[in-house]
């Protein structure tokens, strides 16, 4: 019916509040969102697919692409680098498709520096002050003595919610996932998105 | 969770496209938002109540009200005024709801000026051309010999579709519907619309 460019959807969230589980989710309901795959440096793990759960390469190459400026978002956890190659969103629009990414603070204001007029971003908070505490302990990556300042840290990046687009309280999994696809499902009727109405042109 | 500001919905489309059965529906479904009726001078019709179907006064209370631009739109057919009050939009406001309108083009762009942060604008298309005309000689208003002038018409009206916000295209009333109340829960989601998160604030 209708000709439109697509776009990409980025969501943050403090740890624990699901976002990675809800970015598979979309993709599997949603056949025109791919779901942007991180390159990392860490050894594959069991199980693990190269190019589904993670591009897998050596801490070189990764350095080189840090130089040459073609990561969204990078970041050293525990020895190892991960992040998010530029080339994903672009790959991802030539072949018409949506794509969506979870990334910290940083990697969503880059995207809307990138693409401003084709991201929409989507920040996700746990329902309360308590339930964010929940999941930074049952994460437990830290020793108990570290809570303090993930929580400090955590309330921190929540005051970041004004520089996204959307809010979704994630008290129910599977409502963020539905309001998350809600959102797709909207931003793709935006007038700005489209590039012709075929009926209307041809009728001039 | 968090307390928002409410916003108008305005629905436009060339005549014989649904919008003000999509409208009724709409509010029938959603209990937050409300519908914006008309004040008229044209007599009331059996079954017809006032307040409901339409406000019922007389010309020249009408006219007053022009006069001090009262009006979001209005116009004069067959002899009777039909007007959409800003004041609609105003006591909707007050009392915490959304409201859904229809308006034509001028309408729109009136609701946009007035209230550039607070409104979503709508344009309704039919599926195809055949489809405009076939709807526009349903409506059987005008002789036959004016068709030509009408579609015409139509024609001039959809090419405003680029002023809007989003783009629907009513090849099926259920799924216009349900798009609607799509765009009206994920606008309900935009940040821009929040006051405060009110755990966030206490955390502070």
């Amino acid at each position: 019916m209708w000709s439109r460019r697509p776009f990409a959807i980025v969501l943050s969230a403090p740890s624990g509040t699901g976002k990675t589980t809800i970015c598979r989710e979309v993709v599997k309901r949603d056949k025109d969102v791919v779901y942007s795959v991180s390159v990392t440096t860490r050894p594959r793990r069991a199980g693990e697919v190269d190019g589904v759960d993670y591009f897998f390469i050596e801490e070189e190459e990764f350095l080189e692409k840090v130089k040459r400026k073609e990561f969204i978002e990078y970041a050293e956890v525990f020895g190892y680098y991960y992040g998010t190659p530029v080339s994903n969103v672009r790959e991802a629009f030539d072949s018409s498709k949506d794509i969506i990414m979870d990334l910290d603070i940083n990697g969503a204001l880059n995207i809307k520096r990138l693409f401003p007029e084709d991201s929409v971003t989507i920040f996700l908070l746990p329902p309360n002050l308590k339930e964010l505490e929940r999941r930074l302990i049952s994460r437990k990556r830290d020793p108990q003595r570290d809570m303090e300042n993930r929580l400090e840290r955590a309330l921190k990046e929540v005051e970041f919610y004004k520089y996204y687009d959307y809010l979704i309280i994630n008290d129910e999994l599977e409502k963020a996932v539905s309001q998350v696809i809600s959102i797709i499902d909207v931003e793709r009727l935006k007038i700005s998105r489209i590039k012709e109405v075929k009926w209307i042109k041809q009728s001039q």
